[in-house]
């Protein structure tokens, strides 16, 4: 979500919080994600280059705060246990990105209007 | 940027890049804001509550990204020395507020269009 035709560019980043507390951001639906494709926690954080201990601290934040299970943690089986998204969980993505999308559109009006080259 | 109506709220913090370095964000114009009102560097980091350090690191990397000046410092006087911000650093504050409050008004859509109350 940048323009690059000026020498500097505008990005946001979308929150969606409960109170003071953070519920998403990017990193937390791109951790999301990852577990999606990996289907485990530990895979996940890898790829992210976090520990597993703050992966799973933003998992725990997230389900707390959450009305519906985001994550779920699968014992057992060959590889010592998996993690799987709820289909709640796909739809916050989606609804994430649709957001990020609609954010991006926004913001090259934004930068017409304002002219922000600061120069 | 907030709604309160509904349990989760969408925040976006609007941060101004070039290429990977941050130019401004939230923080960034606060920490000016503070100069401009108190004259110190000093007093406004303690305001912000952050060291010293880390505010002159901030002013600096802004200073330095910037086409024109930001931040003066300004030493001797009684008080040791004080910092100005210049006609183009109230600009730049005037241009983000410009942008946050666009952003505001962005939002409300967003959370209508979206119904993002997650439930």
């Amino acid at each position: 979500m940048a323009k690059n035709h000026y020498p500097f560019q505008i990005d946001t980043e979308i929150t969606v919080k409960k109170g003071d507390q953070i519920f998403l951001n990017r990193k937390r639906i791109s951790l999301i994600k990852n577990i999606r494709y990996s289907g485990s926690i530990l895979s996940a954080s890898k790829t992210m280059k976090m520990s597993y201990q703050q992966a799973w601290t933003f998992i725990k934040e997230m389900n707390d705060l959450s009305p519906l299970p985001i994550v779920i943690r699968q014992r057992g089986g060959s590889n010592g246990g998996g993690a799987v998204i709820t289909p709640y969980g796909l739809e916050l993505i989606e609804k994430y990105m649709r957001m990020e999308q609609m954010q991006g559109e926004y913001l090259t009006s934004l930068n017409e209007i304002l002219d922000t080259c600061f120069l």
